[in-house]
């Protein structure tokens, strides 16, 4: 086990009408007046934007409304929040919606505060030191932004998606979860949700470092918990608790909790984020490509950690630990496969993969080489992308 | 899963040498002069009280020794914290131990900023609103205290042990969780330390709630890892993972995530805080004699969840819920067995227990009926105890 610092000062309101305590809650983050983030016109259908806009009214919280957050947020949104903030005079932030929306007001909260250009956070040139603060109502479990203090944005220029880490400074203030919000979600959209948040514990789960039990044995409790919960909200989408379980899940996935003490890896990710950027492919989807293919490629090289995912999630019980992780990918597979996920670049729509500029790409972004678990180099990746095939 | 709010604000530090860090982190919550709160000389000794003052004189932190704090904490020492406070004009608190020394530093921290007696909160008369920043350096893994919001404190009055719970007034502002320290802690009292982790996770688990799989599946997941880490921090108190391991447990055993969405139960504990009160004897060994006793009336009137347990955890493999319950519970004394720890009460060293008096006592204490699993009346309690023979 590593050293680890771990701080979440989120606090989380869950359950039924939670949304209608984010004006108490925006209160008592000391906010008067904020920018209200949003998407593409669902949460204004479902009703969820008017609670939340009479929740801030009264509570006393006047809101700028700012909507229209896609998939893959943008740096030129960033850009235009940040000069209605320091215009309007704005003193937090509300994100209603999913990781976009989330990841956008984030990104926003700490470019208000700052001197320079707000991409200097994500191309390393600054660190966050100080941010406005951010709260969320949740409507889409998956990217757990809700609970982390990462944000990705992709910058236009160049179509770059990069993800920013800080330790605590772009933590959300709170976040009201209410799992009755994710009724609606359509099940491509659900099943996507669910697989990024088992990537976010894939990515801290496969780790160099050892003797991690604790971590390990919640990560694989929260994995089982999903591949069990998952099948319920796909059959039924209106069934409260499993889609309780599920937004949990996606929280518990990504504030940290499953990478205390270790070194993590997040080469996925890096791989995914190419396919997203470069084809416009769902992040979630990409990931139930990405995912079984990196750890196909680690079952020939080093299988330990993904024969024991395969052994206490998926209870195989091969002794070998290469056909232990074979099988284990197999029924991952099978898994995605069951909630209506691709798992091969042609299921996800991408007939003609350029593997040369996703190889130059990733680690453009990302490094050469780059991956906590396994360092991969060029040919790494090559071989990983070829074999999602 | 019932509606829940979850707000852990405490920063930890964990890994070799975190106490060094106690300094910085006392000055992060704006501290300048602390009490230090300590017990009865083994900080001394192993030098990691030096060490903290050390941090804290190097970040210009004054501070005033309060020293001698025993094992189930008493009023008595609160009320002369609480002086010592508002005489030094004290800023804040670092506790350095175990939760003994941390259950006083919360309750001077509550009391000293409140107008009438501190036993207001104890006895339910006044709720924590406000409290003063406390710290925390852990030497000893059993408690939780360092990520709760709990404090107990026993009324020499009476020798009532009673539990205040806080939702987060009381938790503490950082913790430094050095596994090191916990290298010289006695067979006997790691021993407890691990059974009291186990119990907090019992406490929470043994739940009327139901569709709680994601937090039953964190907290059997913690079960597991202490399970599998406590032989050999039996074997080896210096083997720096296992202890880590062991640490880490601790603390999530009772920061909450174990039990988010459900209602707990907490009857054994008010069970238990007769043995200590009135038989002197260690809370964790109470506690080995207890759970197992409460268990085997459970499985005989609602077996589920125990035999859910059962399954989970020690992997028994029968179909029965009552059969399968028994077998886990037999699993669950032979490990307690084998780390020390005793499962009768004459084990605990009650010869001739007053049955009467404790069924009057834990009626009295935790009221009529009491427990969240299973409502507990003075017929059950007296089987209960009956069952510890």
């Amino acid at each position: 086990m590593e050293n680890f610092s771990y701080y979440t000062p989120t606090r989380y309101e869950f359950g039924r009408g939670a949304e209608e305590k984010c004006g108490a809650l925006t209160r008592l983050c000391g906010c008067s007046k904020v920018l209200l983030v949003y998407g593409m016109g669902s949460v204004v259908r479902s009703g969820v934007l008017d609670r939340v806009k009479q929740s801030l009214g009264s509570c006393g919280v006047e809101y700028v409304d700012f909507s229209g957050i896609r998939p893959n947020p943008t740096d030129d949104r960033v850009y235009e929040g940040i000069e209605i903030v320091r215009r309007e005079h704005i003193d937090g932030l509300v994100a209603v919606g999913g990781g976009s929306v989330i990841d956008t007001a984030k990104a926003i909260a700490a470019g208000a505060l700052y001197d320079g250009d707000f991409w200097d956070f994500f191309s390393g040139k600054a660190v966050v030191e100080r941010a406005l603060p951010v709260g969320v109502v949740l409507t889409i479990p998956a990217a757990g932004s809700e609970g982390s203090g990462n944000s990705v944005i992709t910058k236009v220029d160049g179509m770059h998606k990069i993800s920013l880490r800080t330790d605590s400074a772009l933590r959300p203030r709170f976040a009201c979860l209410d799992p009755e919000l994710t009724f609606t979600l359509p099940p491509y959209q659900t099943a996507a949700g669910i697989v990024d948040m088992m990537a976010h514990i894939f990515e801290r789960y496969f780790s160099p470092s050892s003797d991690v039990q604790t971590t390990d044995r919640v990560a694989e409790g929260v994995l089982q918990a999903i591949i069990e919960e998952a099948p319920k909200v796909i059959a039924r989408p209106d069934d409260y608790q499993a889609r309780a379980n599920i937004m949990w899940c996606g929280t518990l996935a990504h504030n940290g909790v499953c990478g205390c003490g270790r070194v993590e890896d997040w080469a996925s990710h890096g791989l995914e984020h190419e396919l997203s950027a470069l084809y416009g492919v769902t992040h979630g989807a990409g990931l139930a490509v990405v995912n079984p293919a990196w750890m196909t490629y680690m079952a020939d090289r080093r299988p330990a950690k993904v024969a024991q995912m395969a052994r206490r999630v998926f209870h195989i019980s091969l002794a070998d630990d290469r056909e232990a992780a074979l099988a284990g990918i197999a029924a991952l597979k099978d898994f995605y496969r069951s909630i209506g996920m691709p798992v091969t670049l042609s299921e996800l729509g991408i007939e003609n993969p350029d593997f040369d500029l996703l190889v130059a790409r990733v680690h453009e972004n990302k490094g050469n080489p780059f991956g906590g678990y396994y360092k991969l180099g060029p040919a790494d990746t090559a071989a990983i992308y070829r074999l999602m095939q």
